[in-house]
C-alpha cells in the first residue's frame, strides 16, 4: 500500500495510497474509490482533518503551490467531507479561480453568456459566504439587475472597499478559512452534536478541477440515482440542466429535463442515449462495487462526461429496508450486512401511520414524542366522551392534563393522546405504546380548562371539545385539523428482514400484551411469546368495572367472593381467547397488580354515580375510597401483599388461569401458562402465594380431567427482590426483572412526578439520560446483574428475562444479552426493533470476535 | 465432678454432681447452689426436661420407689423448674402423700385442725388441678361448709365416683404427668412461645421434703427479700404467717407479720430474733455467693427454719439499674457484668413518665405503642386547636386520622399523639419519638369525625373535643381520664451505668436532633453529637411558614431570593444555637429534603387563607397547589433534586450554617459543621451542589474573616446510592445511610402506608419483622454492606454512619458495628438505650473471644 503523498496538507487523491474516512472524511474517500472503478473523476485534491483544523487556528498551507496542479489558470471546486455527511458542513463552493483574465479568455471560449454566469456564480457566493455581504444586495432578481456581473463586483467593492479577489490563490485560501471558520463555530457543533456527532468531530475539504457545464456543445449539469427514495423500488428518477452548474437541475423551475423517456416530456435517454447509458453504467458500477445504492452527480462539457461526486441515496426508514433486502437478495452484500444496515429504531417510523409531510398542517403545539405514529380526531377532555365518541363511530383525541387507570378505558376508545405533564414513562406513554396510540406527553405550553372544555396555547390558541386536531406521535407535534396519512405499509422486504434477523438471534424477544388485539399484533410481529399479560387492564371495561368495585365494597369474605364469582368467568373467556391466539407460544400472566382504589371514583360526582349503582349511602363510599387513598400508591398496597390479604382475587385468576388452560388444551395442543406474582419483596411472599396456587392446579386438574402444567415465576421489581433472588429463586421457575418499577424504587424516583425535572437533569448531565427510557445500567443493572447471578446460583434451570419498558430498547437488549438473560419482553409494536437490535448484537460480536 | 445419678429418672440434689438450667431448670440448678452454700434445704430430688417430657408421653418411672427416699409416710410438694422463670409453669403442688393414715398420725402428733389443714390443701389442690373438678364445689367458703375436710373428700368421691388416693406414688404420679401433660398443651405453649420460649422448651420438677409450718411450737411460713422491688433500694420486705404454709403469708389478709420491727404491728423480728438473724445471713449469702438479690421462701417448723425456695428478686426497671450498680459498687460483680445485667430495651421505660399502674383508668382504645410515655389532656382534633390549647395553658392530646408535617407545629403544642393510622415509622410516630411525645399510632379502633369533632370506638363509646384523656405511648394504650403518673427518675445509678457503659463503647452514639431542646436532651444524654439535623422541620413554625410559602408562590429568581434573605437570619439563628448547645461537638445538618407542597395547605379554608395572606387570587393558590401536588410524594421532586432546580434554598440553608460556624467559632473553640445531602441517586448530583458549597464557603470566610472549615456529606438513601457509593465517595467525607427511606425503597414500601398490612404480614411471617421497626439485615444490610464497602474502596477514610430511626435499635447498632461503622444517630431518647447496647456488643464479644 502506497503511503499518502501530502504536499502542505494537500493530498491528491488517487487510485493508490488508500485515504481513510477518519482522516479525510467520506467525500474524499468516496471519490477515491470512484476514481479506483474508473469513473471519470475530474483531478481532486484532499484536506485532512487535521489540515482543515491548522487552517481555521490561522496556519495556512502554500495555496499557490497547490493549485499550481491545477494549471496555469486553475478554475476548482470545494465540497465539504466529513465523517458522516449528517453532521453538515459548509455548502459546496465552484468556480474559485475566477477572475477578470479567466473571464475574458473564457468570454473567448465559452462566450460571454457563459463566461458572465461562471465568474456570477463565484462573486455572489463567495460575497455571501466568505466575505459575510448581505445577500439580498447580490440577489440576481433584487438587487443587480441586467449587468449582474459589474453590479455585483461593483457592490462588492462598495461594501468592502477592496477590488474582487483576483489571486486564485488568495480566494482558495479565503474559502478554506472560511469554512474552516463556519465549522468550528458554537452553533455549526451544537448542530452536529444534536446529530451524535463527537466534540472533536473533524471536517475535511475536497477541492476539485472545475467541469464548467456551460459553454458550446452539449454541456450541463445533472444528478441521477437509481432508486425511489420513498419506497426503495428499482426507478430511476433526477433531472438534467442544460448549461448549467451543481446541482442546479434539482432547482431549476424551468429547462431541467427528466433522465429516462417520458411523456412530459424531452429526456436525457432520448437527446443523449450513449451518455444516459454510461449513466446506467456507472450506478451498476456503485451498486455492484461500492455494494451500494448511490446517487451521482454529473456535469456534462461540451459532450463528454464527468462525474463529480457520489452520495448515498437519502431514503425514508422502508427505503432503507427495501434497499439493504435488495442489495442481498442480488447478491451484492451478505444477508447479515443487510440486516446490520438498518438501525433498529428507523423500524419504529415503518410500524406506525405517519403524517404526510406534503401539505402538513402547522404545528399549535409541541411535547414529548411518547408513543409513534400519527391520528387525526375530534378533541375530548374525558374519557367518557372519548366512549362516547367512539360510540357514535367519530375518531377522537383523548386529551389529559395526564393520565390515570380510570383513563384507560378511554384511551382504548380514543386515536390518540396528549397530555399536558408526564413524561416517556408516564401512565399515557406507557399504555399508549402498549395499545400502540399515538400519544405526545408533557406538552407544557398549554392550559386546560375543564369547565369551559377548551385547551388554550401560549400563543393564545383555543382549542374547545369537537375541534379536529392531528397528533404526530413520531415528532411530539399536535397539527391543527386533520392530516393527511401515509399508512404503514410493511411488506416483503420488511418480512424478508425480520426473518433474517430472526434466524441469527440468540436471545427470544416476547412482547407485552394485555388483550387480544395486542397478543395479534405480537403474532404478526412473530413474538416468542407474550412476556407480560397485565391482567389489571381487564377490569377498567365497563361490566366488569361495576364488578370490581362490588367486590372492593364487600362487607365480608362471601360477598367478595360472589362478586369475583362474577368475575371469573369474563377473566377465563380472556385467556381462553389468548391462549387460543398464540397458539400454545408461552404466555406470562402477571396476576392482578395496581392498588384497590385506582378501581374508584375519584371525583364526587363519580362517587355519587357509584353510590347510585351500590345502593350505599354516599358516606360509605366516601369513606372507603378515603380509607383505601394513599400516601405514595407506587409503594404501599399492591402486588402480591393484595395477593396475600386479599387472597381470592388471585384464587379466582389463577382458577381462570387454570380454567383456560384446561379448554383450550383439551382442544388442541397443550398450553402451558406462565404466572407471575408482581412486587414481591420476600421469600416467604411466593412461598404463600404458591401454595394456594399449587392447591388450585390440583383442584382444577380434578375438577377437568385435564393434566395440564404450570410455571410460577416472580417479577423482580423491588431492589430486595433482586438482592435477594437466590431465596426467590427456590420457588420460581422464572425471574423476569420488571425495570419500569425497578427503576423507579432504586432511584427513588416515581416516573410520574420526574417529568418534573427530568429535563433539566438530563441537561444539567445529573443523569446521563432518562432512566426510565433508557436503562441505567450502573445503577439498576447492578441489581440486574446481581439478582440474576444469585437467581440462578440457586437455580440454574431458571429463566431469566426483562419485561420493563426498556425490553425493547436496543441498548437494554444488549444488557440482557450479555447477562445470559433468556427473553426480553416489549411492546408489541416495539418487537421487530428489538429482534433486529438483537440480531445486530449477534453479528457485531461475530465480527469483532 | 461426680456424676448425677439419677434413679428412675429423679436426681437426688446434692452438692456434688453439678445439676444444669439446661436439663433440669433454673430452680433446680437454684437449690442446688444453696444446698452447696448450707443453707437448710430440705432433702429435694429433680426431675429432668427429659423425664417430665417421658412422663407426658405417659412413660412414668417407678415412683414408689423413688418416694422411698423421702421415708415411710413420705409427704412432699412439687415445684416447677424450667430454663427461664418467666416462661411459667404448673403452680406448685403442696402435701403429697396426705392420706387417711399420715392424716390420723399428724391429728396425734400436730393436733386435728393442722391436720385437716394440709390434709384439705391437697385434695383441694389435687381435685382441682389434677383431677380437673370444678372449683367452686371445693371453695371452703361456698362449698365445703363447717367439716370441710370431710365434705372435700365426698365431693371428689361423688365426683369421681372414686375414693380419694390414698397411695402415695399414685398420688404423686398422677401430679406429675398432670404438670407433664399441662406444660405441653397447646395454650401453655403459646404462651411461653409469647415470651420468648423455644419451641422445644422442657419443664423440669423438684420434687422435696415438705416442712410442714403448721404444727406445735414456733411454726409457719413467710417470704423475705432485701431490695425494694420498685427502686432497688436497700429495704427488707416480706411478711411471715404462722401455721401457714408455702406462700399464704403474701396472700393473708388477716395474721400476716411484718419482718423488720414495725410500729404497725407484730414483727418477726422482734418475735424470734435469732431466725431472723438467720435470714439476713441468708440474704448476705445470696447476694455475695449467688452474685444476685434473691427472694427467699422459708418455713419453721417446730422452731427449726428452712429454706424452700429462693428466686430472684422481680424489679422494675428502675430497680434492675440500681441493684446492678449497686452489687457492682459493692464488689459483688463487675461493671461489665453489671452493663450487661441491664436489658438496653429495658431503659426505654426508664427514660419517660409511666402511667401509675395502681388506680389505672380504663383503657377504650388501643393501637401501636409508637413512642414511649405517657401523657394526659384534653382531646383536640386540629393542629391550631393543639396551638390554641398550648397558649390557654391547658394541656392537650393530639388525635388525627395521621399527621402531616403540617401537623408538626400542632404535635409541638400537644402533650401527646393518637393517630387512627400508620405504623411505628409512620409521620406521627417518628415525629413523636424526635419530640420525646408519647405516641399511640394505628388506633383503628376509633372513628374520627372530624365535622362534630368527636371520636368513636367500636364498642359505641364518644369522646368529643375536651374530653380528657391519658395516652400511654409504653403500652399503646389510651385510657379514660387523666391517669396518675410516675415521674422518671433517672438517679446516680442510671448515671453511673450508662459511665461504665460510655467506658467499654466502641461505637459512638449521636443523636438526632432538629431543635434545641432536642440538642439539650442530647447532651444531658451524653451523645457524641448530633447525627442527623432535619433543617425543614424549622420552617414550620408560624412565621417561617408564611415566608416559606412567600418563596414558593415567588414569580421569578429575585422574589425567590428575596423571600430567602428574610429565612437566612432565622436559619443563622437556628444553627447558632445548635452550635452553642453542642460545645464543638460534631453537627450533621440534613440540607432541605421534603418536597415544596408539604409547606402549602391541603384544605379548601387553607387555600383562601393563604389567598389572603398573599393578596393572590385564590385560582392562583389552587393551581399552583395543584402544580407541585404529586403522585408518589416519597419518590418526587424533593431531596438533592429540590437543590439543583431550586439551588437558591441550599444556598440561602449553607450561608446561614457558615455563617453561625463563623460567629460561634469567633466567639470560643471551632465549630466543623457537617453538611448532608439527601437523596442522593448520582454522583453529578454531589458534585454540583459541592461546587456551590464550596464558593460559599470561600465567600463566607472572605466576609466573616474566619477560617472555618466544614465536611460535606451524603445521606444514603436511594438504592442507587448505595450501589454507587464508590462514585458518591469520591465526594463526600461521610456517607450515611437513612434506613428509614432506604427500607423504603428497598421494598417498595411507603411507611405511611405499609401500616394497613403490616400486622397481617409480621403474623402470617411474611416479613419476620416489620422492617421499619427492625433493619432487615438480609435486605437494607446487603445495601449497607454493599455501599459501606464500596464507599470505603473509594475513600479509605470516608466516615459511615446510620442516622434512620434504627439507629437506636441494639440489633441495628450490632450490624454497623460488624460493618465497621464510625456512630449510629437515634433520637435523643434513645441514646442511653443505644449506648447500653453498644456496651453489651462489645462486652459479648470479649466474653466469645
Amino acid at each position: 500500500m502506497q503511503k499518502i503523498v501530502e504536499i502542505h496538507g494537500f493530498t491528491r487523491i488517487r487510485r493508490v495510497a488508500p485515504i481513510s474516512n477518519d482522516t479525510h472524511g467520506g467525500r474524499a474517500k468516496c471519490l477515491q474509490r470512484l476514481i479506483r472503478l474508473d469513473l471519470p473523476v475530474p483531478q481532486t485534491v484532499a484536506l485532512s482533518f487535521d489540515t482543515v483544523h491548522r487552517i481555521a487556528a490561522g496556519d495556512m498551507p502554500d495555496i499557490a503551490a497547490v493549485l499550481k496542479t491545477f494549471g496555469d489558470h486553475p478554475l476548482v471546486s470545494v465540497r465539504p467531507s466529513s465523517q458522516d455527511p449528517d453532521w453538515g458542513g459548509p455548502g459546496a463552493m465552484l468556480n474559485i479561480g475566477m477572475n477578470d483574465i479567466v473571464h475574458r479568455e473564457l468570454v473567448n471560449s465559452h462566450g460571454e453568456e457563459a463566461a458572465n454566469a461562471l465568474y456570477l456564480r463565484f462573486v455572489q457566493s463567495f460575497a455571501i459566504n466568505v466575505a459575510r455581504l448581505d445577500p439580498e444586495m447580490f440577489d440576481i432578481d433584487n438587487g443587480l439587475g441586467n449587468d449582474a456581473l459589474s453590479a455585483a463586483l461593483e457592490a462588492y467593492e462598495a461594501e468592502t472597499e477592496e477590488y474582487f479577489p483576483q489571486d486564485p490563490a488568495v480566494q482558495l485560501a479565503e474559502v478554506l478559512r472560511s469554512m474552516a471558520r463556519t465549522w468550528e463555530s458554537t452553533t455549526a457543533r451544537i448542530l452536529r452534536q444534536a446529530k451524535g456527532a463527537p466534540v472533536d468531530a473533524g471536517l475535511g475539504l475536497v477541492v476539485q478541477q472545475m467541469v464548467l457545464g456551460v459553454g458550446p456543445g452539449e454541456s450541463g449539469a445533472g444528478v441521477i440515482q437509481f432508486v425511489d427514495p420513498k419506497t426503495g423500488a428499482a426507478q430511476i428518477t433526477g433531472r438534467f440542466l442544460g448549461q448549467s452548474q451543481g446541482r442546479d437541475a434539482l432547482r431549476a423551475t424551468t429547462g431541467a429535463i427528466y433522465l429516462t423517456e417520458d411523456k412530459r416530456g424531452v429526456s436525457l435517454e432520448s437527446k443523449c442515449p450513449d451518455l444516459f447509458q454510461f449513466l446506467i453504467d456507472y450506478g451498476d458500477i456503485c451498486r455492484n462495487k461500492l455494494r451500494e445504492e448511490m446517487q451521482i452527480e454529473f456535469t456534462v462539457e461540451n459532450g463528454l462526461l464527468h462525474v463529480l461526486d457520489a452520495v448515498r441515496v437519502h431514503r425514508s426508514p422502508r427505503a432503507g429496508v427495501a434497499i439493504a433486502v435488495n442489495l442481498a437478495q442480488i447478491g451484492v452484500i451478505s444477508r447479515s450486512e443487510a440486516v446490520l444496515r438498518i438501525e433498529p429504531h428507523s423500524l419504529s417510523e415503518l410500524l406506525h401511520p405517519q403524517v404526510d409531510p406534503i401539505g402538513k398542517p402547522d404545528t399549535f403545539l409541541h411535547g414529548i414524542a411518547a408513543s409513534p405514529g400519527a391520528a387525526a380526531g375530534k378533541i375530548v377532555f374525558t374519557s367518557s366522551a372519548a366512549q362516547a365518541s367512539e360510540a357514535r363511530g367519530e375518531p377522537c383525541i383523548l386529551v389529559r392534563r395526564e393520565t390515570t387507570p380510570e383513563d384507560i378505558r378511554g384511551m382504548h376508545s380514543a386515536n390518540a393522546v396528549l397530555t399536558e405533564r408526564g413524561g416517556v414513562t408516564s401512565h399515557a406513554a406507557v399504555i399508549a405504546r402498549g395499545l400502540g396510540l399515538p400519544c405526545i406527553v408533557g406538552a407544557g405550553g398549554m392550559t386546560l380548562n375543564s369547565k369551559e372544555k377548551s385547551l388554550r396555547t401560549e400563543d393564545g390558541r383555543t382549542f374547545c371539545e369537537g375541534d379536529i386536531i392531528t397528533i404526530d406521535g413520531t415528532s411530539g407535534e399536535a397539527l391543527v385539523g386533520a392530516a393527511n396519512m401515509l399508512e404503514p405499509g410493511l411488506g416483503d422486504a420488511f418480512q424478508t428482514l425480520l426473518g433474517w434477523a430472526s434466524d441469527v438471534c440468540d436471545i427470544e424477544i416476547r412482547a407485552n400484551a394485555d388483550t387480544p388485539a395486542d397478543a395479534l399484533v405480537a403474532r404478526n410481529f412473530d413474538a416468542h411469546g407474550i412476556g407480560l399479560c397485565r391482567t389489571e387492564h381487564m377490569f377498567f371495561e365497563n361490566d366488569r368495572l361495576t364488578v370490581m368495585r362490588e367486590m372492593i365494597f364487600a362487607d365480608d369474605t362471601d360477598d367478595r367472593a360472589a362478586a369475583l364469582e362474577r368475575l371469573l368467568p369474563m377473566q377465563r373467556a380472556d385467556f381462553t381467547e389468548l391462549f387460543n391466539i398464540m397458539q400454545g407460544l408461552p404466555v406470562c400472566i402477571r396476576l392482578f397488580d395496581p392498588p384497590l382504589h385506582e378501581f374508584l371514583p375519584r371525583g364526587r360526582s363519580g362517587m355519587r354515580d357509584l353510590a347510585e349503582a351500590l345502593g350505599l349511602p354516599l358516606s360509605d363510599v366516601v369513606s372507603r375510597v378515603e380509607e383505601l387513598a394513599e400516601f405514595n400508591p407506587m409503594l404501599g398496597m399492591r402486588g402480591v401483599r393484595l395477593g396475600i390479604t386479599v387472597p381470592e382475587i388471585y384464587d379466582m385468576q389463577v382458577r381462570a388461569i387454570f380454567e383456560a388452560t384446561a379448554e383450550v388444551s383439551r382442544a388442541g395442543a397443550p398450553v402451558i401458562p406462565e404466572i407471575m406474582i408482581p412486587l414481591v419483596s420476600a421469600k416467604k411472599e411466593v412461598e404463600l402465594v404458591k401454595s394456594r396456587i399449587d392447591a388450585l392446579a390440583a383442584l382444577v386438574r380434578i375438577e377437568t380431567g385435564v393434566k395440564f402444567d404450570f410455571r410460577l415465576g416472580v417479577m423482580v421489581e423491588t431492589p430486595r427482590a433482586a438482592l435477594r433472588a437466590h431465596d426467590i429463586a427456590q420457588y420460581s421457575a422464572f425471574l423476569s426483572f420488571g425495570t419500569n418499577d425497578l427503576t423507579q424504587m432504586t432511584y427513588g424516583l416515581s416516573r410520574d412526578d420526574a417529568g418534573r425535572f427530568m429535563g433539566d437533569y438530563v441537561k444539567q448531565g445529573v443523569f446521563a439520560e432518562d432512566p426510565f427510557h433508557s436503562l441505567d445500567t450502573d445503577g439498576v443493572g447492578e441489581l440486574l446483574r446481581i439478582g440474576a447471578q444469585r437467581g440462578r446460583e440457586a437455580n440454574p434451570d431458571i429463566v431469566l428475562s426483562m419485561c420493563g419498558e426498556h425490553g425493547g430498547n436496543p441498548e437494554s437488549i444488549a444488557f440482557c444479552r450479555n447477562a445470559g438473560f433468556d427473553y426480553v419482553s416489549c411492546s408489541p409494536y416495539r418487537v421487530p426493533v428489538a429482534r433486529l437490535a438483537a440480531a445486530h448484537l449477534v453479528l457485531k460480536s461475530r465480527v469483532s470476535v
